[in-house]
């Protein structure tokens, strides 16, 4: 077998088997291959589709093209949940304790901001202190003694997703469902879980620009799940304005704790009730997903999802006294307020461009050595459906430099638009399991 | 402009313009475009192909991208030939004397053989003590002294063509008819010539193994032709069978010296006729092509060609006593006979599968480093529609080591195909100006 023959073959259109996979995956991983022949062979499969089948071969092999976690000694059904990006999402650091408050264990990892989505990884490092490189014996450890851990990708999983998906970066192949969907469940099978829970964002914050990508790219992560053996559910989310009001990583660290105690945005609190009730559920938990929200409502009410959030801070070295008191937490040198030129509704906010917005801010990384400033970020004052009178404050500004802030203040005066219509968003567009 | 867009233009099937194909050609040429970046791209050219314009937007960018020489001290119209590779191709050793000893300056540069297809460069040095290796500076003043030069290219000759071809081995992208085209019309615009006939190469032993390949080969290297202001003939010529009887670096050259003597096997006569009587055209010196061959033929039976080719000879400091006495050639230790087991006509004798018999025996290079050994190499004693008795000799194999010398022999056993019907192959199968 040799890549040259692969190569050919698919730039025919022609399907891979599962061995011509599984070589191209091993001998890539082992730089046997070279990056300008996996990208002929990225662009092929980009331009001529791969059927499922190849999909779902080509996702096994990277899935074990490292380590895989082994989680059975928490039992035998281990969920996790994932998202496939987007703007304003804080939805793990609620629902990570929230599940872990129900006694399902938590081994969650999660990756890094890149370009205009942000990552849980760096909004968990805006608590001071907390350590997100932990090794796999603590992390293991820290959920046999408290049922969580929270970090980011140390091990090495899925060795061959990671080099396909910064190659595709730099050959305009990103957008492509069935090199999606693999990145995705590769990870996802790596890192030990056999139910998974994915919130397939969709809207212009999003990979998946529109409903029908959206739909064939969970119906494909939904069939290699099975026959990987992980059953796997698909929630639909928007992601058209960004999700909760705050972008930036301090700013939805304290967005996330406030949820946690309790005050928590309309649509931050659809995504984490819809997942979590499908988590609860795949673990055999409770087949009721409208019981299973109320039951999570509840561990959110009464304090014990917070409980488990600061147990999980001090477990892995955080400073609580900031979860306890988030005025403790720095704040941008620079707060600007932006005043509604019109008078109307919010009609639309654009999400990718408020994140990338909130990235020229210093929020995320335009390449992945960029350093981060944790403090700077946007707050939406108003979203989507809102009333607004002229002078009204729509957003407010964290920048670290005058001039930043003042050309994000011109920015999002374009990019909210307001009219005569009240438009209704609804944030749990379709589950597909 | 950035390469990323320029990727993703061509991803989606569309149009690149003059801009964007400068940009690639350029930036790739100065190592600032990735080879994976590259790689991207000419897959997606591969699959989604090239209009007539962007083939010749990339001809040009490629053919600028380093030296282009100036002839035009030698005069108005300077003519250069060149084939698209085959088995048993001579021409060149036997055209470029012919041509300058009709008073037309040849300024010929040739390359090295790879794979199965041999390199008239290696062929030539095949003679002891010629050097193929003259600088410039040489390679002019050979012209103007003595009517011809023949170099490989040493020059900075389309550079960018050197790493896009390299790459496209690499990348299963070889046999894209618009990249075969720009990679020829580029190197050839560079050398400096304004007339171009090429040999365009059809059979089992070519790059374009059918006929309407070819033409299409041809359409758009004259179309190119025309946009950078180069007049091209395109002769495809039948390469089903190898050309004339010799395949190996020495036994061709014997082949060649023969030739120029009187001794020249019909089909290769009838290839250096047509192609040299095209050449004359297109310099001015007659119009009738006829006429010019009959021209060509007195210059071969008065010797004058051949005495063109020992002064070239001399002057690159070839041994010409070995072109007086070609028995002075070394001969390959191992001479085996191949004796027809079959009675009847040949009816098909591979080229590709000879070419690679020849270059397993040692006469060509699998990669770019092998060492080639001059002496081994196949002769075809029976032709295509030739009498064949059993018993009776059909090739003879010149080896440096017994054992490749009867696996040799059990090949072309199977290779050559002898049957009841008598077929006349046509040497000359089309003409596209």
């Amino acid at each position: 077998m040799n890549i040259i023959d692969i190569i050919a073959k698919k730039r025919d259109g022609m399907e891979l088997n599962k061995e011509e996979l599984e070589f191209f995956v091993k001998e890539y991983t082992n730089n046997h291959i070279e990056d300008y022949q996996a990208a002929a062979l990225i662009m092929a499969i980009y331009i001529n589709g791969m059927t499922n089948e190849e999909t779902k071969n080509l996702t096994i092999a990277m899935a074990y093209s490292g380590d895989v976690l082994n989680l059975s000694e928490f039992g035998k059904n281990i969920v996790d949940k994932h998202s496939t990006g987007g703007v304003g999402d804080k939805v793990t650091i609620i629902l990570a304790p929230l599940i872990a408050s129900m006694g399902i264990p938590v081994a969650k990892m999660s990756g890094r901001g890149l370009g205009y989505t942000g990552g849980t990884a760096d909004k968990m490092e805006s608590i001071p202190g907390y350590n997100t490189g932990i090794p796999e014996n603590e992390f293991i450890n820290n959920i046999k003694k408290i049922g969580i851990s929270l970090i980011t990708q140390t091990l090495n999983l899925a060795p061959a997703d990671k080099k396909i998906y910064a190659l595709r970066d730099t050959i305009a192949c990103t957008e492509s469902i069935p090199l999606i969907a693999s990145s995705i469940m590769s990870k996802k099978i790596a890192s030990g879980a056999n139910k998974i829970v994915l919130d397939v964002t969709c809207g212009s914050g999003a990979f998946m620009k529109n409903l029908s990508d959206a739909e064939e790219l969970s119906k494909i992560m939904i069939e290699i799940g099975k026959l990987a053996n992980r059953e796997t559910v698909c929630i639909i989310t928007n992601m058209d304005q960004p999700l909760g009001y705050a972008i930036g990583n301090t700013l939805e660290m304290i967005e996330a704790i406030k949820a946690l105690k309790g005050d928590i945005p309309k649509d931050v609190q659809d995504v984490v009730l819809e997942l979590g009730a499908y988590m609860v559920k795949l673990v055999g938990k409770g087949d009721n997903i409208e019981e299973n929200k109320n039951k999570l409502l509840v561990n959110i009410n009464n304090g014990k999802a917070y409980n488990k959030f600061i147990e999980l801070v001090k477990q892995q070295g955080g400073n609580i006294e900031y979860i306890k008191d988030i005025e403790k937490f720095p704040k941008a040198p620079i707060v600007k307020e932006v005043l509604s030129i019109k008078e109307g509704f919010v009609e639309k906010i654009n999400a990718e461009e408020i994140g990338k917005l909130a990235c020229d801010l210093g929020a995320g990384r335009k390449t992945k050595t960029d350093n981060i400033d944790m403090s700077v970020g946007i707050v939406l004052n108003k979203k989507i459906g809102d009333r607004v009178a002229k002078g009204e404050k729509i957003a407010t500004i964290y920048a670290n430099n005058k001039e930043k802030a003042e050309k994000t203040e011109q920015e999002i005066l374009k990019i909210y638009r307001i009219g005569k219509d009240q438009i209704k968003e609804k944030t749990i567009i379709n589950i597909i399991k």
